[in-house]
């Protein structure tokens, strides 16, 4: 059975009239001969709605309740586009997590999907039905309703396509695709054919918004390929797959840019074992994310200046736990939010020597300093300050091809 | 165990503030030591926004489909009231009609309930935990849900008390409880502190909107007490029970009058079998609800008058029906729509002589003419001109001791 998993985010399916523009195209791929299972997410705004209701009831309202509560905006998506389908003439009913069942492993709020029951689904297939499945819901060995944390309804299609070993994973959203950069910061930004897993989780990591990170994950492990576009246009959109399904021969695949994080400094801390832990640690434990790290010797070699950025958000938390540690001895403390980090990401970087080089030369013909440097297998990041981001984009993007 | 049905309609849930207010009111009953079961609607408008969604995308909406949809209004409701409960420091959660199950007939958008699991419940209760029990839904043999027609939410309370055995079933509405007439139509009406099921469906049907007859009907069938009372102020309501548990003697309950029936009059119809017949099947066919009849013999014994009522709605339709049929030889056809029916009710008529005497007789002193009469064994209907309903109101409700 050639089946075709199509999932609709909430903008898609945010109103009466864009419901039935998804109608379409359910029906176009229904028409060219596909079995098509739908997983929806409910209808723009909804979820909030439900949620600001939630926090007017009780400022620690019940998990368990949680899920009851916003599990229904799924429901009416699904019964909405169903009914859609029918009035066109079509074989179709919508699905809730436990009418089929999709199992999770229990954690209200943030689950995961362990089984989804096939049986059920594959008869109405067979039958030339069009299941509409409510994405970001499941239920519990208690029979409750347990709803999938980050990547949600994304991370519903992705399990269904691999259950039901779908030939094809659309994500239909509100953008065309995957971008070189951020179209809003660069007019130059192509749309990404084909990126690879590992690429796009990078890109997402560092602030790409399409997908959340866990559901390309899922998507990696389940060799999954993902298509995702934009339910406005007809236009394909990028397809993310696995590194070998990648034919183009390009170095870079595409550069984000961030504009949250802030930059510590601790300007002569005593050069011993274990300091560093000793400030590390307790920022750990406050659940403060420290991304890049330098360490710079000092002249006489007994002093050293520690260099590591974070979340904007955190700094005056990451203030107050340093400043009452008596345990770290520095001269002087600095802070700098003005910084933004250019990462530059491409599987083609690990074949290809001198990428770094490149990019450092570049960024030094543009008289743009780099503060902070930090690299994976596939990525090179750099800490610049915020006023030279545009310039750096640009010229980075025009260095590795991007803008053809 | 003492099991206390609580229900509330649309309007007790329907802001936060009202939740919060109901919670107070389960509270109460808790610290009683009653083992709690409440039921609830959709928070007020809810569902008629749902409806309205179904037909923008529809004229001819999935009814399997309308049945996903509008019962997600009370999912959100129980989640919501066990939120607070479980924030105030209760056991509590939402039941929606899967997990108990409520299975039903079957039928889409107008089921009935037929058997209701009682494993899970009973042992919550016996934890002390107060269930959220989703109103208005059920799950038919096939796993879907089908929500429960007239009566909705009152039934599903009905059928939770008789399958729990409740000692009491309390509906929570907008109105403080029943009235011997209108109170928006007569200053003088007065609260009912008991009435019986047969005196309730009679003045159900007469236009007493407090509960659907089919819900009384289903009380009555069960023998379950229903008190209906309001959730806004804290004063008894009216308790529906069976005749024999009502001391008082009074001859009369109440008094209902209607503003939507129309006469139909045919003037000289031949006088032979068959005529009646003739007029009423095809009505019938149509589905237009003949309510009272009168013929009366002519003078020469070969022609008469008939006469009946009808909805006020249903009059072009039954126009148009009678003009049409070459089978129905009259001389001539009125109608009027300027007319009220007027009923008194009570089962203390049964064995009271002289009731109907007294009712024509105070009509008469008020000089008002009395166009038809229907009786039934607790009930006497007379058609009068709209123009005296009132007058006729206060006379009867005073003739018949209501007033004190």
């Amino acid at each position: 059975m050639k089946i075709v998993v199509l999932k609709f985010g909430g903008t898609s399916v945010g109103s009466i009239d864009k419901i039935r523009n998804i109608s379409n195209i359910i029906q176009d791929y229904k028409k060219k001969g596909n079995k098509v299972i739908v997983v929806s997410s409910a209808m723009g705004g909804v979820t909030n709605d439900l949620i600001k209701k939630s926090r007017m009831i009780s400022k620690n309202f019940s998990d368990a309740e949680y899920d009851v509560l916003v599990s229904s905006g799924e429901q009416i998506a699904c019964s909405l586009i169903a009914g859609k389908l029918i009035d066109k003439g079509y074989k179709s009913r919508s699905w809730l997590a436990w009418q089929i069942p999709i199992l999770t492993n229990g954690h209200y709020k943030n689950s995961r999907i362990n089984q989804i029951g096939k049986k059920e689904i594959i008869k109405y297939l067979k039958k030339g039905g069009i299941p509409i499945i409510a994405g970001f819901q499941g239920v519990n060995n208690e029979k409750r309703i347990t709803t999938i944390g980050r990547g949600g309804s994304d991370a519903s299609a992705i399990m269904l396509s691999k259950f039901f070993k779908a030939q094809r994973c659309i994500i239909y959203t509100d953008v065309e695709g995957v971008y070189t950069t951020d179209p809003n910061k660069l007019i130059n930004a192509k749309k990404i054919k084909e990126i690879s897993y590992e690429e796009m989780l990078e890109m997402a990591s560092l602030g790409a918004k399409v997908m959340q990170p866990v559901s390309i994950q899922d998507a990696r492990l389940n060799r999954i390929d993902i298509e995702v576009k934009s339910s406005f246009k007809k236009k394909s959109g990028t397809v993310i797959t696995k590194k070998s399904n990648i034919s183009n021969n390009r170095i870079i695949t595409g550069i984000t840019s961030t504009i949250n994080d802030a930059k510590v400094t601790l300007v002569g801390v005593k050069d011993k074992p274990g300091v560093a832990a000793s400030i590390f640690k307790p920022l750990s434990k406050n659940l403060i994310n420290v991304d890049m790290v330098v360490q710079n010797i000092s002249a006489n070699g007994k002093e050293t200046d520690l260099t590591f950025t974070i979340k904007s958000d955190d700094l005056i938390k990451t203030k107050k736990i340093i400043l009452r540690n008596k345990n770290i001895v520095y001269r002087d403390l600095k802070f700098d939010k003005e910084v933004s980090k250019i990462s530059i990401i491409g599987v083609g970087m690990i074949t290809t020597p001198g990428v770094t080089f490149r990019m450092f030369q570049k960024l030094a013909d543009k008289k743009i300093n780099i503060l902070v440097i930090s690299t994976s297998e596939i990525k090179i990041s750099v800490l610049i300050e915020k006023k030279n981001v545009t310039k750096a984009l640009k010229a980075l993007h025009k260095e590795f091809g991007l803008n053809k």
